[in-house]
């Protein structure tokens, strides 16, 4: 019997979703179960394989290639998530695929999110043909998966892609990850609502919808901003400037045809994406310029990482 | 008869050099001639051809597989050099590859110098064995070659690979590509003579040897610095920082396993690549430290560009 049907699943600081996929990139079966709630990493994993093996009880499971994960510090080459500030099991290295690997009698293969994305992206979403692109994940934070050659670039370790940990502002405002001025900082979800108190404690446009509307999220400051409110417009822009500064200085190095925004927020098209443009081609060097598409993900949110994840299998 | 030999040519602004190289990296023979002094581009490689013919009297042609060449701001796809500031040729795009090879009726292969430099290192330095690394060139400007699952990453149009022209300083110095702040207009040695006339011009340390050299060259500077003198040291020391900076963001997107510093400048070991290598684990995300090695080329000088040129044709 031919394999035709990996498992894809996508861990997130919250929940985790997870589905059957075949090699076209259907979604045969999918089900989720939250990420949190775990006493340890075996209960979640034990878990999870239950959950899983529900789930496989709707196919032939000898028709199943292996499993593909992507995790937040998901690393490649030692199938291990490390240091992972947004999962809530703490520990220096955690070897996933070892485990899940073994509690599912199937071989498991592990990445980071954004690179699971960027798969996802090249073998059935908006880079497929492709060979030279770069996806850049917006969500709690920054992530990114490069593609060169038609590869992903692992770097020698499985640690390349940390387009969010590069330095936005310098000496600027301080990151999770203890430095100062991560783009991450400035254009994450929450760097945004970083930027937003930042502002509204400095006084800039007293008048605004957002002085109002505790708590701020990304989304509510994105709403306010389609509605026209001038600081919320100003801080998508501010967002938009060090985006575009930065992937500047990436174009430089590997001159991708394209740069695919993916998640939430890489659907705020004219607040968002319009200016990241303008000032993308404003900061490129000469050869570079009207020449790199900046794109939108258009797979389907939650379904777009469970197919890259199981892509990892192929 | 087995095509053993190829023709690797480097063309730098002021010199043409050239040589047969065998598969092993063994110049077998090699010469040079100015690159200035031909009125057209067509004088130049007709020049060059009866130069390259002469060389090849010594051995039997059949056994040449073909001609690689490096050249300033070369393109590995089109086999055109683009907008080339330090060479003799004005125009948009000159078709070198296809230019000279149909004088040597061989086939013509082209690059920019840093990428060739980084096959040199690859096939016959200190890259051996090596899949992720760079090497960063550091002479009048700064180039850069990029490897990535052992391949050079071209990018999608063949200009990946301008670090030279990542920021280093935003809003800082003008570069000779019209931008601010560039890190070719710091690091390279025309730049380390610019901030050495900048800090002089400032008042910075009057009583350095500096200020009675002129004119300034990055050797001297070098010089003064192994010396001693304080002004000298410290513009080492700023170049090490620019360096050690944008270098920690390349290594957050690519994450080589080395960094190899080629060009004259690569060899001011304790005076520019120790503090290199301080600035950057000081700067690089936790992940990522006491990993990175930095290195400087071995080959020697002239022969290296020839041999990485070579690399081209296998």
């Amino acid at each position: 019997m031919t394999q035709t049907l990996a498992l894809g699943i996508d861990i997130g600081g919250t929940n985790t979703s997870y589905g059957i996929v075949n090699r076209l990139g259907a979604i045969v079966a999918q089900g989720n179960m939250p990420t949190t709630g775990h006493a340890t990493v075996e209960q979640y994993v034990a878990a999870l394989s239950v959950s899983l093996n529900d789930l496989l009880s709707q196919v032939d499971k000898s028709r199943l290639a292996g499993i593909g994960v992507g995790a937040p510090n998901g690393n490649f080459y030692t199938g291990e998530i490390l240091f992972a500030p947004n999962l809530p099991w703490k520990g220096m290295a955690i070897p996933l695929a070892k485990m899940l690997g073994n509690a599912m009698q199937l071989p498991c293969i592990l990445t980071n999110d954004a690179n699971a994305a960027a798969l996802g992206e090249m073998k059935y979403g908006i880079a497929k043909g492709l060979n030279d692109f770069v996806v850049v994940t917006l969500g709690t934070g920054v992530g990114s998966g490069f593609v060169a050659n038609g590869k992903l670039i692992y770097g020698h370790d499985g640690f390349a892609g940390e387009f969010g940990h590069v330095i936005a502002v310098r000496n600027g405002r301080t990151c999770g990850c203890g430095r100062l001025g991560c783009l991450e900082a400035y254009c994450s979800a929450t760097g945004i609502v970083a930027t937003a108190y930042q502002w509204m404690a400095e006084g800039k446009h007293p008048d605004s919808v957002l002085h109002s509307a505790h708590p701020l999220s990304a989304l509510s400051i994105y709403q306010a901003a389609i509605s026209g409110d001038v600081l919320a417009l100003e801080i998508f822009d501010y967002t938009a400037l060090l985006l575009g500064q930065t992937l500047a200085d990436v174009v430089a190095i590997t001159s991708p045809e394209a740069i695919i925004f993916f998640g939430g927020l890489a659907h705020s098209g004219d607040v968002l994406l319009k200016p990241v443009k303008q000032y993308l081609e404003n900061e490129l060097l000469n050869i570079y310029k009207n020449k790199v598409k900046i794109l939108s993900s258009a797979l389907p949110g939650a379904d777009a990482a469970i197919m890259g994840a199981s892509a990892l299998v192929w």
